[in-house]
């Protein structure tokens, strides 16, 4: 079966952050805890204080990637009791994944975290209004959360978090053109890996290869800071995300993350890194292979050959590394790790939804050629 | 500004109507009015008693297409105060634009159906729960309502109106080749209406243009009852419905309701036989050209025209007609009615989202050139 689990209401047009309050008060939305961080919250807290002074709404902006269990549970019940309609979660990926686990637990104070998963419901009885200011993660339409337990890694999910308001503000992305190349490969990366994904659907398709198409023309401009380029970077992030959400992500996020958390690369540039190692990894499956030549016809190529070649040149006009070696890691050191990598990537969940099953062997291979 | 406003869940499988009252009860909707019509109840009675089972349900089957607007208020009184959790309606347009109403109704017994609007919100303190039985009409996805008001059009619409959650069983969708052809050829043209629509956006492009693609190539098989051909025209339906309540639908829906409501010709058929001029029509504009040539692109071929041939193809291969004529019109009878058929037509909202700023003059030409 497929479920498409999406965003109610997304709103998108530049500076509509302006219209936040008018907004949530028609949503009938009267009391907000707002969440977001300290660098986003100092660039727009004016912006911000002016559009919701018409409503209740309280500030919390202690928000770090990837925050332990531990930490969430502290700040939670801070805010439990406080009778909030909705929790407001302005930023980028873990701004909010934070307020996603924040919901979970001001919903339920009992809930462990730990213990999120896919198949049970979570009932929340706070509503989550999302307004991501990077172009890349997709977390404002996804269902996942990334914490720490005791410093590794917890990646949990569950239908019910997908955020049910999603604003998308252009004026609100970053200007730095290195965080809009790492967020813009990652929604690259997203797409690829949602038409791959052995969960796919021709919906989830449709959103992908527009968003592929989108940003292979766009980003180069966003990185300019060109207005509309920026524009339709921010909804092909959505597009690409809602795409991943409903269909699973696949090998390149594995081999990605397993890299980005043993050498502390960002997570857009290390997926970037495995991008087309998968691509040709999959392409032994005849199903994936017509897909990947769908994007050929796209990207007006005529093979994956080219479409490899299409990519580099890509990568290269926006100095998104193609190589292990561009990021300038020692063969030795890299060597000296891929078992670590190869045993970190095999215990990825989004390995479950590649198209060809990935063994050991593979993945140490895929590793090993892609320095 | 563009709002999309979606489904929170969409549930797409052969045979899911098996699940019902789980999926209900799932979302803690435990007592329902389910609204069909006589021809779809005494079809699937059996499966759908015992899938609500469990379910405390109410059947109402009265249902007729465009019904009068007293007739929705005189059968609303019979349920108010029957504390729904949702209305499931199950069946073609005429039953959820029907349930749509009825659940305006319920929510607020006092309230005027003729003042629904898009601009106020409506409350609805009912949950809206979709069953699509044809693959065309997009009403599962879509916003508006049509009734009629002593024998005179009614057509309104409201987001607060899209179902919160759609269930895709193309095992309810029909056998006979004439409705697959007639609903087949409605979605397909709401995805041209889509893309042709000022108020179109990359994302509602993306959903159209696959949708486009998935229907030129299953419609055939999926009258031929192939089961994965109509699978994807089940789910292209609703993609073109989200795209479309969207974006807006254009000239062809104007022209075709104009000479189905003149001649009593199906929904499906009238605009398909608009699509081709409205296509020409619209070619006008440079930015529209464009997004037919990416059609033109999709469809593997060169040009316009090639892509008005290909269309005609595609028509005549399903057996959808392509001039007026074809339906055994007389001239004489066409000929004497246009001046009334451009009369409708001008006063047809959807005109306000076309491309091209379409006068009597322009569309009494149309007229005049497709018999």
């Amino acid at each position: 079966m497929s479920l498409f689990q999406l965003p109610r209401k997304v709103f998108f047009q530049r500076d509509i952050i302006e219209s936040l309050g008018e907004i949530l008060r028609k949503e009938g939305i009267g009391k907000v805890l707002f969440v977001s961080d300290e660098n986003i919250y100092s660039l727009w807290q004016k912006r911000i204080n002016t559009a919701l002074s018409n409503l209740h709404f309280d500030v919390f902006t202690k928000v770090f990637p990837e925050p332990e269990v531990q930490y969430v549970e502290e700040v939670s019940s801070r805010f439990i009791g406080k009778k909030y309609d909705g929790i407001v979660a302005m930023g980028g990926g873990s701004v909010i994944d934070f307020s996603k686990s924040l919901a979970v637990k001001l919903s339920n104070p009992e809930k462990n975290l730990r213990e999120v998963n896919p198949f049970e419901d979570l009932d929340l009885n706070i509503r989550l209004i999302a307004i991501p200011t990077t172009s890349g993660t997709g977390s404002d339409v996804s269902f996942g959360i990334v914490l720490s337990d005791n410093g590794a890694k917890l990646a949990l999910g569950n239908y019910d978090l997908v955020p049910e308001i999603d604003i998308l503000d252009p004026s609100l992305t970053p200007v730095d053109p290195k965080i809009i190349v790492a967020t813009g490969i990652d929604a690259f990366v997203h797409s690829f890996e949602a038409i791959a994904s052995n969960a796919s659907t021709v919906f989830t398709d449709a959103l992908a290869e527009r968003a592929i198409e989108t940003i292979f023309e766009n980003l180069k401009n966003a990185t300019e800071n060109e207005e509309s380029a920026k524009d339709l970077m921010h909804i092909s992030a959505t597009m690409a995300g809602i795409a991943f959400s409903n269909s699973g992500t696949a090998s390149a996020h594995a081999l990605g993350h397993s890299f980005g958390a043993t050498f502390h690369v960002t997570h857009g540039t290390s997926v970037g890194l495995f991008l087309v190692p998968s691509i040709l990894f999959n392409s032994q499956d005849e199903n994936t292979r017509k897909k990947y030549l769908r994007i050929c016809k796209i990207l007006n190529v005529q093979s994956i050959e080219d479409l490899v070649f299409k990519i580099e040149e890509f990568f290269r006009s926006v100095g998104q590394p193609f190589h292990v070696r561009e990021l300038g890691l020692s063969k030795e050191i890299y060597d000296s790790r891929i078992d670590d990598l190869v045993q970190l990537a095999m215990r990825d969940s989004e390995l479950a939804f590649n198209p060809v099953i990935a063994g050991e062997e593979d993945l140490k291979k895929i590793f090993a050629e892609n320095y």
